[in-house]
């Protein structure tokens, strides 16, 4: 069988990755597909750029249309990034052109996957983006086609290394938030610029993709719910650890009665839960089917080699001729995204406050929590040195006394009632610090 | 486009988790595959036995193989297990009569699979089993299809969840095997013969395919060394727990320069890895690709509807014309098992010793050890209660002293000799206890 013709579009780390993947392993995967796999074109800003790669072997093309375009190749492989722009509009050339297209770019999906997907089913080609989310994890394949037979509750997982190699960091050595960023931006974990990844942009990308997947709805990234990690300090990673949980930033898509709540926020994990355990740069993604139960599939978030490995398996689907919806179900019978508003979101709560040591303060407050019918799961209340082993953080000397409250479950409607109450009443000294509670 | 026919044989209680699943979530999974998936043929031992479903509505067959040679289904499900029999007998009318097949039976995989894969690809046809390994887990369709562009190094898994369960449990409440299997046979997590679960046939079976899906090698059940959990002692918990480790019954199939290893043992597995949180009858597997780097996939390895979902998963797939070699590469290019003998292996190693407190005892045993060039990265040696933190279990009163080592990386060749001249030289007064130390 004739191999299968490839344009590359963009030679960054992971382009060089799939180019050596093909260079080692192209055999035993032609073995495994019944034909060859070659990249014919590629595509990249600078043709003279020094690369660890041979790019000579391949027919050159200053614009990734071009090549999308070109008579000469069956699929094209858009690294280029961006929603819009280059990677857009090569994507589009392609798909017109009765390319197939395979794909790691999850801003492009999260804000056009919708119409891609029509786009593509309109011409029976295959939009294929294993890569987009959670790197090496094959979370799309799992999705799209192992859980079939399942009507899926919930989806959730860590889907950004940055944000967790902070947190672990911050975990393991007790160091703040900043503190942490500035080391792990000099170790090249994080961007000169972080706001993408520790304000949740990122993780909300990858989550809105993995709602579609799971629920056969259109693509709503817009209506993804959005806190980052920036205002976690180490008094919540101690209070956090004396209370049994472990805080990783989560995007989490659940079904509801009201609607698909799709949130991405730092998160309360019961410590002894396997993806309690997932740290550093892993990502870990759970998917509760009606059927399969939870599935927790764990793996690299991303790096050259673990998203090389998804874009390949990705092309490997389209060398067998296999050619699925992009999102699970027909691109035409996709519904619209019902949103269930987070101060609908029902589940149990951390809640941090910096209480003045003075009389009736801890009452009021209890007060406030009872109005809006908020029942307390355990308090913690310190003072000083005084408190648990490891919880000298937490302690304050001689300022406002930190007091640490886990609710049941209520809403979070009330929650923010509560909390806006509190602090109207002037008995603490800064802003409530809350954290959601998932329950596994 | 026309429905998918089946015919299922076998109705335990996984052929009525596929019949409710196809009940109660029919038309999302038709919506997915394009095509509704129905069963028209079902074929058990007792037409009259009282079922939670109803099966009047099918097409009722005494005879499985008349059912799978029946011009009304298109696929055969079978859900009757043995690796002989009825289930064999019907499979291999089903592929010769031209229809595909779905099993999940890993006893007829590992004893017949190469054989199977090659029927079923003379004729173009499917040969789908993700429910014979880890039950809900995906894993079939994650080395077969997810991992295509990897060398896979190594694939290994709590495959069993009887063992996982009664491991769990001794881990929990310090009870010894035998209590806490004779407890699971009353709860239903073990057989009233347990031996098939405990001294990890099962486990070796399902490995054996995991095997051949990950290397593109012949099935070789035969080649698979064996041990089982009843060695296994609260004073192994105990000191596993104090020097960091989680015990686990583990399959691993190694890629190794001599060829490969599968084995099945009880397996130290550092404390804090995600995989030794997977406790009680979950399963996992992980698999270190080249590329791809370590996957993990934790979830329900067991059980009506986790391994419904999977038996759907593969009619999914057949529903959408997805046919694909049964153990990733054609079968016709399956390459015989090469076996890395057990002596071969290395790694480290925990070994538990009870020594007579006699001068000379220990030197006498470490130089046993220094004869085979073996190291120690640490050694616990108690008497009575002066043990550390909760090490009460592993200390005696009067009697020998227990000695415990963890050795670096050395073979088991070595291992063996050492133990075998410990033994001999009179110094301990029970066989060494020896459980190999799984690298993560």
């Amino acid at each position: 069988m004739e191999a299968l013709r490839v344009g590359l579009a963009g030679l960054g780390t992971v382009g060089a990755g799939v180019l050596d993947l093909l260079d080692r392993n192209g055999a035993v995967l032609a073995q495994r597909c019944g034909r060859r796999i070659d990249v014919t074109g590629i595509c990249a800003r600078s043709r003279t750029k020094n690369r660890a790669v041979d790019v000579s072997r391949f027919e050159w093309f200053d614009d990734p249309v071009r090549l999308a375009e070109n008579p000469s190749i069956d699929v094209l492989v858009e690294l280029i990034g961006g929603a819009d722009g280059p990677a857009r509009a090569c994507v589009e050339a392609a798909l017109d052109a009765g390319k197939h297209v395979v794909t790691a770019n999850k801003a492009l999906l999260a804000e056009h996957g919708t119409s891609l997907a029509r786009r593509a089913e309109e011409k029976g080609l295959a939009l294929n983006f294993e890569a987009a989310v959670a790197g090496g994890i094959p979370i799309v394949k799992t999705l799209r086609e192992s859980l079939s037979g399942n009507q899926v509750k919930r989806v959730f997982g860590i889907l950004n290394g940055t944000c967790n190699y902070i947190l672990t960091r911050m975990q393991n050595e007790g160091q703040p938030f900043a503190q942490v960023l500035a080391d792990a931006q000099r170790a090249g974990y994080a961007e000169a610029d972080p706001t993408f990844d520790v304000d949740g942009h990122d993780t909300a990308h990858k989550l809105s993709i993995l709602t579609s997947l799971a629920f056969g709805t259109e693509v709503s990234f817009d209506a993804v719910y959005m806190e980052g990690i920036r205002s976690i300090t180490p008094a919540d990673i101690d209070a956090a650890e004396e209370l049994g949980y472990r805080i990783k930033l989560l995007g989490v898509a659940l079904r509801t009665d009201g609607g698909i709540e799709q949130r991405v926020h730092p998160t309360m994990l019961p410590k002894n839960s396997a993806i309690a355990q997932v740290d550093g740069v892993l990502n870990c993604v759970a998917v509760d089917g009606d059927f399969a139960g939870e599935i927790l599939l764990v793996g690299p978030g991303a790096g050259a080699r673990p998203t090389a490995s998804s874009v390949v398996s990705d092309l490997a689907d389209i060398a067998r001729g296999v050619v699925r919806p992009a999102f699970t179900v027909a691109a035409r019978t996709m519904r619209p995204h019902i949103r269930a508003p987070i101060r609908a979101h029902e589940g149990g709560y951390y809640i941090r406050l910096s209480v003045y040591d003075r009389p009736g303060a801890f009452a009021a407050i209890a007060n406030r929590m009872a109005e809006e019918g908020i029942s307390l799961e355990s308090i913690v209340q310190k003072r000083a040195a005084a408190g648990l082993p490891g919880s000298g953080r937490l302690s304050t000397v001689n300022g406002p006394t930190p007091v640490v409250m886990i609710t049941h479950e209520t809403t979070e409607a009330a929650i923010r009632q509560a909390l806006e109450s509190i602090e109207a009443d002037g008995h603490v000294d800064e802003k409530p610090q809350m954290i959601r509670i998932e329950k596994l």
